[in-house]
């Protein structure tokens, strides 16, 4: 059950109810791909970072440990030790990415797995099954994401194909979700919006796949190597058409920046491996800008990454010795610059939040919306 | 201060008061080479897993981030986070086991740096200012730690400087323990008793460094190759020579059943990376004995590490979940596989304190000695 509290412009501000708890939205969800966030980051933590709602990937999951054996072990929920919602993505953006060797048919698409070369099979029903068996809070529907660019034809084509799969997702869904043995009867399905970067194929298409009863839609295949101002310009074009009364999910973004002007044009979930895959580099956020702790400036500073931030890394440790973990290779450098970015992300969205709570999301998104984007050092 | 409070044969109860706080022996040293634990622990997290004494690597340190730097960030101990004691090492074991082109004169080593090649020169008195620098609450003396197997001539003569060592050790910890830009001014000394596998040259040297006033005394060089009953052979001759009003140390050792054998023949204090690294390749010790958590049995199994361990990770996550953590190559894998093994090391000296409380070593030894050291999948 999704909620629609308030409304600044295109922003919104919403609620959605699901098994697993309440999701104040707009809400970044954190991405943990095999069960646990890269860089040694527990559900556990996830707590004490302010995380609402985890992300998983099928395909990872489904290859190793297998979607079955999680099942058998009472779902990812118990697996992984999160009582929270957990979304989990279709697989298909990993078929599409990491597989090899894959052929796309109506019927789904044939590839090799990245591990150890097995031939699988992944279509809408086993897309729909292998989610049900992780028992998942939400389930993403198996589409296409098609590469950018690519031929106006094969779009409108593979558009047409992801509609036809989204109703077999539907189906599969509701007979899954009605099985016995289910854990997650309750399971929750998104719908994708494709089209690339083709305005018409894209209201075409979400004024399609709106006609079938999903509880959420996702705006798909963006952040793939366009023009920022061109991903923005199809939200622009797409969010009129989406249900107002449904969340709406930019996948895979992004920037803090990206978040805001996301925000603004109407975007309610997100999520990206920026914060993390970044803070393993030593790259890291703040509300004053960007920093790289690895500079030399740092190597004797006894301040916390951000003087402003509330995360337990910045109460407990400083530039300095955070700096030297990542220089002498130890783990627990890369853990604290995970842990901050990461609590930074939810922290962001939660500013959002108070913002479009007080009427003053327009405020801050003229004070904040560069300053994010920026460097400091 | 040591109180020793009560024996049982050999084994001793005792106790140790810092400045930074009470050590209870016999300990378990946990080791944090660079100022952290290898595989993503941090000093916060050591609290919750019963650590009483952490240990860091001055030689480490010192090539990296420097010295002085932490001086001027106010000692290891704020630099790390952690206001328990800390004992340094001497820098001379890794000098002579990591360090290229070294050359051992009168006044001390010369050798160029693991990292970047650059010329150091270490001896006693550049090994205190380091370790003053650092300001931990115990600073080992600089020795020799000589190779097994080694001619009875040159460990004579090596046994000989070092103790020269020892003294230069002394004189200047308190020179520098009375300026004022030093920051933990009641530095504590432990002296290193060597002698290779030769028991006349252990006891020799033990009668010599036992003139110097220390607060502690080490068994240096054992761990380094010999058979286990050597090891075992040389703690029982030295033992009766060093003094009983000190706590001592056998360094670098070992695994439970070594430290279980330490404590019956007179130890008090214990340091190995054996928890850590094993833990970073699956091996885990339990109270029933030894487990690889790769082993294809644990692939489904539900139940935690050990039923029987009460720490953080054994309260939270299954052997299933560990394992695919592990094969997935996350690094969380790593991290709650060491937080599980140091749990168990501390747990494993608590068990000892209050077995020899209760008048009961001889019965725990009994029961555990070979306990530990089986192999239970």
């Amino acid at each position: 059950m999704f909620t629609l509290i308030k409304k600044e412009g295109n922003a919104r501000r919403g609620r959605m109810e699901t098994v697993h708890g309440i999701i104040e939205t707009p809400v970044f969800m954190n991405v943990g791909t095999s069960g646990a966030i890269r860089g040694g980051v527990s559900a556990f933590d996830l707590k004490e970072l302010g995380c609402q709602i985890e992300l998983s990937n099928t395909y990872h999951l489904h290859v190793r440990p297998g979607d079955r054996l999680i099942h058998d072990l009472g779902g990812l929920h118990k697996f992984m030790n999160w009582d929270r919602p957990i979304l989990t993505d279709s697989g298909g953006f990993q078929v599409f990415s990491l597989a090899k060797l894959r052929k796309i048919k109506e019927e789904g698409v044939f590839f090799n797995s990245h591990i150890d070369g097995a031939k699988i099979f992944m279509g809408p029903e086993q897309s729909m099954q292998i989610q049900s068996n992780l028992a998942s809070t939400i389930a993403m529907a198996f589409d296409e994401c098609v590469e950018n660019p690519a031929e106006y034809k094969y779009v409108k084509a593979s558009c047409d194909r992801t509609f036809r799969w989204l109703q077999r997702c539907r189906a599969e869904m509701d007979r899954l979700n009605s099985l016995p043995e289910t854990i997650n009867k309750n399971q929750l399905l998104f719908g994708i919006n494709q089209g690339s970067t083709y305005e018409d194929l894209r209201i075409r298409h979400m004024e399609q796949i709106s006609q079938i009863d999903c509880a959420g839609y996702a705006i798909g295949g963006l952040a793939v190597g366009e023009e920022t101002e061109e991903m923005y310009r199809i939200i622009e074009a797409v969010e009129p058409y989406m249900p107002q009364d449904k969340p709406r999910y930019l996948m895979g973004v992004g920037t803090p920046q990206n978040i805001v002007e996301g925000v603004y044009r109407g975007i309610d979930f997100f999520d990206c491996v920026m914060p993390s895959r970044n803070a393993r580099h030593g790259n890291l956020f703040t509300w004053e800008g960007k920093i790289t702790i690895l500079n030399n400036c740092f190597r004797d500073d006894p301040s916390p990454i951000s003087k402003s931030c509330g995360c337990p890394v910045c109460k407990r440790y400083s530039r300095a010795y955070i700096r030297h973990l990542l220089k002498a290779e130890e783990i627990l450098g890369m853990r604290l610059c995970v842990m901050h970015n990461l609590y930074f992300y939810n922290d962001l969205m939660k500013k959002i939040r108070d913002a479009l709570d007080e009427g003053k999301f327009e405020e801050f998104y003229r004070l904040n919306v560069n300053k994010l984007a920026s460097r400091v050092q």
